[in-house]
């Protein structure tokens, strides 16, 4: 329940009391108006683009003098481009359909009561990010359109750029008709303001960690706020007994090697023995032509005798890794069964993939592994919402409650049960009273 | 991801770590098998009832040397016609559909690619409950049936009858060939272990606390395995300016005092202004008539002159209040937003019900108030698993995530998505390799 505005609230649970109040007032509006706040963010984004990319520039230059990498101070750099850019994304938020309201489930008791059970939001969102500002803009859009009011933790190092950002999307909102509380920076720029927000539970209703697995392992542990775990993504691809040979070193290249810093690229390549002679060399030259070095067991080091592939000898923590570079862990494996007994054991539970032309195989794999995705005949990169056709995506949780895989505005809300009747009672049977 | 078998597992871990391996031989096994584990079950507590009962009379009498109530005492006691309707209640769960492997969602991408998703289990169950004896039983068969292994710890004073109970399905699971750790006693019997359990993350999926205010408080705040909380009602009755008098007295006295030591039951009555004239009279003799002492504001103590009606003046704390007894908060409010306003301060969230003839009323107050169940001219009392027609309930969440409500065996899953392609890649546009 909520009390009256405490006197003494520190800043952070003075954030979280308004953006609950916020919530409250956003959550029967329809979609018309949440659309038209969207729109508004969209526009005043191009707009004041100036004043974005001039507080930018302030992070990017103390970036620098921190000897930041370039890589990194590029993923925190703001343009014209690419704010146009998020702008757009704002705009396709506008075009998908609002999950509140949604009738999950529906159905009249033989004692005459009808159920409902409906899509509702979740109320307060906090999100705790690292990195890339555009998260800033991308988070706000998604909660706003599933009826959530949104608290924005980022990172110190975009701290001007996030700042910037926050007061353009609130006064955008504001312009719609909405309460600017319903986007809020996170005040305070030490880990103790985090550590009040993950203790905040019954303002904020459910905390988003994005980043690295540091800050994933501190929020989950810590907080009694509820969690949803964006894990990390140490897949597998399993090649089988009966495979196609081409499609197999196809999705094995594609799932390691597309992009090898993301959470659904491949970390360790499973051969069935019975196509490891066939099958490992092509594959081993196809890896060493993308420049991948190969973590093997001795039926790879072995294998390897003769091709251009770097490989250097596995041992445990070469299972349970999440590289995120230009390596792969590698194995024979017996069976199906021990493919699946491997990735039981060191999968971190994110996307596992299979590459078989035998049906019997497929269903079996399927049925035996348990984590957010099970990939069959395709690559592991296609865990992401955008792929999915969810035209959005917060994040991929790795966790089973609640939400599990790519997470899309659904997964922003909670539901609720309306139950209709005529004066129903409870008793000896149901009873109406009264009508 | 699971590792090797401890060698210095506490008893906790090391019974958390065989319900793992015991939920992954069960997770792939089809109704049939499960249905069979559970008709053993049903049979075997029949059979074996006097094992059952001895071991019950041990914790019946030193609960009665302890001096313990006797409603209490009748609670813990199973007699041999308390052990057949138990034994029935499963036969029943073998009728209830399994929700694993249920396609939530799934269709085809632009690109060709199938995505389902689909039910899975949670994997392993951890239920921490108090008193009841009867929950042993109906808890292990609701994880059974959605392919969950379960880890049990009930209270020190049932200890024996636990044992003896969680003996009998043991065995009897293993007759149908299920392992027999599908079902666990949780060991130890002091909170150290119940500790234990709840920082078990990665080796039990959630835990289910049913009991008091304090138990649930205290797991859902050390927790860092994911918690379902099972919280308190202060239910509210709003009684609105449209109204059938008739009506709303029966909704009132039935969500009221039907039953009043539940969760459903109603704490607080709201009378809109309009109404409270005609209304309070009707309302106060029919409560008084039911033994519920009434503690209510400046205008309810008013309305009460004259009337048989036992009334007190209500502070801050009745408002709050879930009394479990003959007692009841009543307030009058100047509006329909005044009431959910109400509501909103000072609910816990599970139930409210509103009374009226409006048809405007009635969808203003489902749109403003966000609990578990909202009921429209029905009683609270509906709020539960049995009424919601899921043949089964594990326990009522007031809590937004994962579930919300009356839980069935739904909500004892969890989902995975299964991708599949012909070899499809990601790229500049989709490609397919192989084939």
């Amino acid at each position: 329940m909520t009390s009256d505005l405490a006197l003494n609230d520190s800043p952070v649970l003075a954030v979280a009391r308004r953006a609950r109040e916020a919530a409250a007032r956003l959550a029967p509006l329809p979609r018309r108006a949440k659309d038209e706040a969207l729109a508004a963010i969209a526009e005043a984004l191009v707009a004041r683009s100036a004043e974005i990319t001039a507080a930018n520039a302030e992070d990017v230059a103390r970036a620098r003098e921190a000897g930041t990498a370039e890589s990194v101070i590029d993923r925190l750099t703001l343009t014209e481009e690419r704010i146009a850019a998020i702008a757009a994304d704002v705009r396709s938020v506008v075009g998908l359909p609002d999950p509140v309201g949604e009738v999950v489930r529906g159905y009249t008791l033989p004692n005459g009561l009808d159920v409902r059970q409906v899509r509702v939001p979740l109320g307060v969102v906090g999100i705790i990010y690292e990195a890339r500002p555009n998260v800033t803009v991308d988070a706000a859009a998604l909660c706003l359109k599933s009826g959530n009011a949104v608290l924005l933790r980022g990172s110190a190092s975009a701290y001007r750029s996030n700042t910037a950002l926050v007061e353009v999307l609130r006064a955008a909102v504001e312009t719609a008709g909405l309460p600017a509380d319903v986007i809020q920076l996170v005040p305070g720029e030490s880990r103790d303001s985090v550590k009040e927000l993950m203790r905040a539970r019954g303002l904020v209703d459910v905390l988003i960690p994005r980043g690295g697995a540091s800050l994933i392992r501190t929020v989950v542990e810590g907080s009694t706020v509820p969690v949803i775990e964006t894990g990390t993504g140490n897949c597998h691809v399993y090649v089988d007994a009966q495979t196609d040979l081409a499609m197999a070193v196809g999705i094995l290249l594609n799932s390691k090697a597309q992009r090898v810093s993301v959470c659904n690229s491949a970390e360790t390549l499973l051969v069935h023995q019975d196509v490891a002679e066939a099958f490992l060399p092509l594959a081993l030259e196809a890896l060493a032509g993308a420049g991948v070095t190969v973590h093997g067991d001795e039926a790879v080091l072995k294998a390897a005798e003769g091709t251009s592939a770097t490989v250097v000898p596995a041992t445990d923590e070469d299972w349970e890794a999440e590289y995120l570079s230009y390596d792969i862990a590698a194995a024979v494996v017996p069976s199906l069964e021990a493919a699946t007994e491997h990735i039981r054991r060191w999968s971190s539970g994110h996307t596992e993939a299979i590459v078989t032309t035998s049906q019997a195989a497929a269903r079996r794999f399927t049925q035996l592994v348990d984590s957010t995705t099970v990939a069959v005949n395709a690559s592991t990169r296609f865990t992401d919402g955008g792929e999915f056709g969810f035209g959005a995506e917060i994040g991929i949780s790795t966790q089973k409650l609640h939400a599990r895989g790519p997470m899309g505005l659904p997964e922003l809300t909670s539901t609720k049960y309306v139950v209709t009747g005529d004066g129903h009672v409870r008793g000896e049977g149901t009873q109406t009273v009264g009508g």
